[in-house]
């Protein structure tokens, strides 16, 4: 019998989600028992690559198996490759789990942003996998801190330059929404002033003209992403910038 | 005996380098014959991971083994997963080469930036390596030329706002050889004036005060890299840029 020497090879993805209020990611657990081991450990979602597939394919396989969600933002971060990542104990349960034999498995870091609504709840609960917020994260199994903790710089990186936040709030958001959204994925607490002052200036938000219905406190104006804004915004940065000094 | 399916993993390299003139790519033969294949096919310096190292520590020893050089310049770009990405009859071969079972082989491609003098070309020569002109490869054994022309995609966009540039060229070098440089890599004919006027207004030359010595044509002043010039430059296309819209 022939070994899938390929199944030293997996994907895991760190799921980002926004309540509204808090970062979340999407957890699940082993779907292996290892001896000595807590049950209760919980893992980031991932998976083998499979024979016929690549990395991206896997990664989106991975992602649609525990979230329903095809077709949204899915990008590769790290590749961890630290020959000693896995420890031997749950090594050994994993090519037993998997029926490969190996002494050691790669795997390649995917981040998905998610637009979180109750039907996506309720289906990853169904797939027993579970939102926890990413402040009360301290432990996870294998080198699964190291791969989250580098998808959150990435992501915070990532939403300085590029318009990437939208892709976790609704179609409409309130400025308080996005405000905290912010805050959650940054880990700062943001002024408030300060905050409108700069979102109206970068002149990327849309009015809809519509209203928070059914709150208690004053309701909120709704805005949308003005992409063409963005993409306007984007070519001035570079005319302005250092990148000039090179281009033709 | 255990296989270790490790081994289904490679790093490949594109070793960049400038010769004052021409953007080369290091390539070398195949160790392995293979049957009903041409000996002479040229390949990137690549190898499959060892069973104590991470894929950095791969590409550093690939890079080492082939140009006798470390810690010089060297970033992943892609990785490359198509199951098919090698016939199968060149995996068979591999396969008896490396001693290994497997179906693939994943790779993990990273370019490397070489400052080419005598020295270096003399020692891959003895390596049977060659420098070979981007412009004049056009075939390559397996997916080869597709992980050549990510590199370079890369490389093109990098030295548009990162100073890359500067370690591809001797620590003085003239400003021919710089105009040089950029049209080699960004494959275009560049402008004189133009050229010199961008540089210039970038303010990141230093010039050393010394001259080309034994030169046919005038000799032309040597400048260096003003680093801390770039620093600045960089902060100040922050400031100007999309960024600090978002910025606290």
């Amino acid at each position: 019998m022939t070994i899938e020497t390929n199944s030293a090879i997996s994907v895991d993805c760190v799921v980002f989600g926004f309540d509204g209020k808090n970062l979340k990611v999407l957890l699940i657990k082993r779907r292996y028992p290892v001896e000595d081991l807590s049950p209760d450990d919980l893992k980031l979602p991932g998976a083998m690559i499979q024979e016929n597939e690549t990395l991206p394919d896997a990664a989106s396989r991975v992602l649609e198996e525990t979230t329903g969600l095809r077709d949204i933002f899915l990008k590769q971060t790290s590749i961890f490759s630290s020959p000693d990542r896995i420890q031997d104990k749950e090594l050994e349960w994993i090519c037993q789990f998997q029926k490969i034999r190996t002494r050691r498995i790669v795997t390649v870091a995917y981040y998905a942003l998610v637009k979180l609504n109750q039907g996506i709840i309720n289906f990853t609960m169904r797939k027993g996998a579970k939102w926890v917020d990413v402040d009360l994260i301290n432990h996870l199994i294998m080198d699964h801190m190291d791969i989250l903790a580098d998808a959150l710089s990435v992501l915070q990186k990532e939403m300085m330059h590029s318009p990437i936040a939208f892709e976790l709030l609704p179609k409409k958001f309130t400025i308080r929404q996005l405000q905290n959204l912010f805050g959650a994925v940054l880990g700062v607490s943001i002024d408030n002033r300060n905050f409108r002052k700069k979102i109206f200036s970068s002149g990327l938000l849309l009015p809809t003209g519509e209203k928070e219905k059914n709150v208690s406190h004053k309701p909120a104006l709704y805005y949308t992403f003005n992409k063409s804004a963005f993409k306007k915004a984007l070519k001035e940065r570079n005319r302005l910038g250092f990148i000039d000094n090179w281009s033709y």
